[in-house]
Order: structure tokens, then sequence, then C-alpha cells
């Protein structure tokens, strides 16, 4: 079954008192997706698509890290309430790298796309879709769909780096 | 490897002349995910999760229907220069429901989370946790980690409509 997080806007202690909540507040933060390599994903996310690195969580002990990106300028790296700076925020991706997997051979994570599925895709809107294409084909892209292929001439599709074999020194891996 | 699918803000035609791409723009509009039910999927997470539907698209001939759900006002159902009308906002939910997955015995989609893993989540940032998390329990939710479950006691998860063995009439399902 899928999984739905739920985190805090506000401090609890601030709201220890309140007993009410109210859904118009409400935001979709983030959503997870689990990199074989931080190296890869990272240089992918920021150099390629565009987005900024936004907060990042170092667990040594438990072995994994977070990273969150999204649009826009960072965030403070700290809030003035004490929660996550990013918890009123739409629109971030979340990465988990768990120490070691960019070492293992082949694909370590699993896509969505191919069987089993189940996850599609994040959908990234621009300013200029022709202009942000050929932006992206100069960064070397591997495409899953150019504009000009198929039907839909308004949609294009870049591959990730979720789950791939990856060549550090290359935006293709 | 995971897609990112690109989309634009503005129509073609008004950027055709326009040479430039602008980063800072950009915005991560949204995440698609495959659903058994639109039935259940829709009913949980408007009702449970408190989100609205901004736009349905209806594919008959192709047997498919995409769902846009986000926190928030519903967009206008049209936009004024012909582009689709939620593309400048983030954070929304796309569902996938192909005609008849709700017919199939047992599990069709796959969650990420058990073997092969892949994708993780989707977060949602409330303004009062322990209220929120009073809520989704009235509503019936099935938990993975209650607030009080484990060390994290600020962050909680619900199991959603992925990929489950779905009864209509009952929100455990």
């Amino acid at each position: 079954m899928q999984q739905v997080e739920i985190i805090a806007q506000n401090p609890v202690s601030e709201t220890e008192s309140v007993t009410t909540t109210d859904l118009k507040t409400y935001r979709m933060n983030h959503t997870m997706i689990r990199v074989k390599s931080q190296e890869a994903s990272l240089k992918f996310y920021q150099e390629t698509m565009g987005m900024t690195l936004q907060r990042v969580s170092e667990n040594k002990e438990a072995s994994f890290n977070l990273y969150f990106l999204g649009y826009g300028a960072p965030s403070s790296e700290k809030s003035a309430n004490g929660v996550n700076p990013t918890a009123s925020r739409e629109g971030l991706l979340e990465l988990t790298w768990n120490y070691g997997t960019e070492k293992e051979e082949g694909k370590v994570y699993h896509d969505g796309n191919s069987e089993p599925q189940g996850f599609g895709h994040i959908c990234v809107s621009v300013d200029n879709l022709d202009e942000a294409c050929k932006r992206f084909e100069s960064k070397g892209v591997e495409w899953k769909k150019r504009l000009t292929d198929g039907r839909m001439k308004n949609v294009a599709f870049v591959l990730g780096m979720f789950a791939q074999l990856c060549t550090l020194s290359s935006l293709r891996c």
C-alpha cells in the first residue's frame, strides 16, 4: 500500500492546545524516491533539471541521507519556530540515498514503469517548452519521448537518475 | 529509469519566438501514480486526505482517465491562454486509472516499498499534527506508523489506496 507521510507546519508545542485542523492549510509537501547514487542524482536534478537543494538531512548512524530539492530560492536553513523549514512548501522532491548503493552493480531501484508497475513520473512545468527541451538536449539528457515523438506534441519525457546503472562522469549515465 | 514529464505553463504559440528559458519559473507540478480503483482512490484522497479534485482528463478511446488532486481551491476548468489550467501549480497528485483494473483480483500495482523498492511516499504537511492525526483516525485510516510509534514523534505514515485489494464500502479498503 502506498504511504502518505504526515508532518507538521507548526511545532506541536504551539498547537497542543488547539483542537481544530483546517484542511485548506494542508500542503502536498514532497515526493520521496530512492536513488542509487546521491552524486549522480544531485547533479542531474540540480544541473540538468535546474532544481535547488533546499535541505539535507544526514543520518550517519543509520547510513542514509535525505536530500530535498525544489524550484525557487532555497529555504532558510533554520526556521524561526523550530520545525522543518520546508514544511510549508509544495512540490519538493526528496531523494533517499542509502550509503553504499552507488557501489552496487547494475540497477538498484525500480522505476515503477516496468513490471511491477506503480509509480509513474514526476512532472515539471516550464515557461517555454521548446527552449526548455533544447536546454535539456544540450545537457545530454536521454529522452523517453521528445516533443516531436508521437501524437502529443505538448509533452516530453526525460529519463532521470532513478534506477539506472550510472557512470558518474557522464550526464547520460 | 525514472521519468520526468515536461509540460508548458504557456502556450507554445506565445513562446515560439522567445529564445530563452528561465529555470526560476519552473515548477514541480505533479507526481503520477497508478491506482487500481478510481472510486476508492478519489474517495480516499478527497474525503480522508482532504484534497480537492483540480482536473479530470477522460481518455475513453484509450481506456484510461487521469485525475489531478491537490490542496486549496480547484483551478478554473479552462485557462485563459489555452494551456492546462493547473500547469503553474506545484504539489499535485495525478492518479492514473486504467479502466477495468478495479475488477481484478488482488493487488494490481506495486507500492515501491516492498521489493523491488523505488518510490517511497508522498508527504502532506498539516497545520496541527495531533488534530490532523485524530481526524485521520476518525476517518478509519490504516496506519503504517502512528505519531507515538518509534523514535520519531513528529512524523506519521498513513497507508493509502495505491495497490491494495479494495472493498469499496470500507474506508479501510
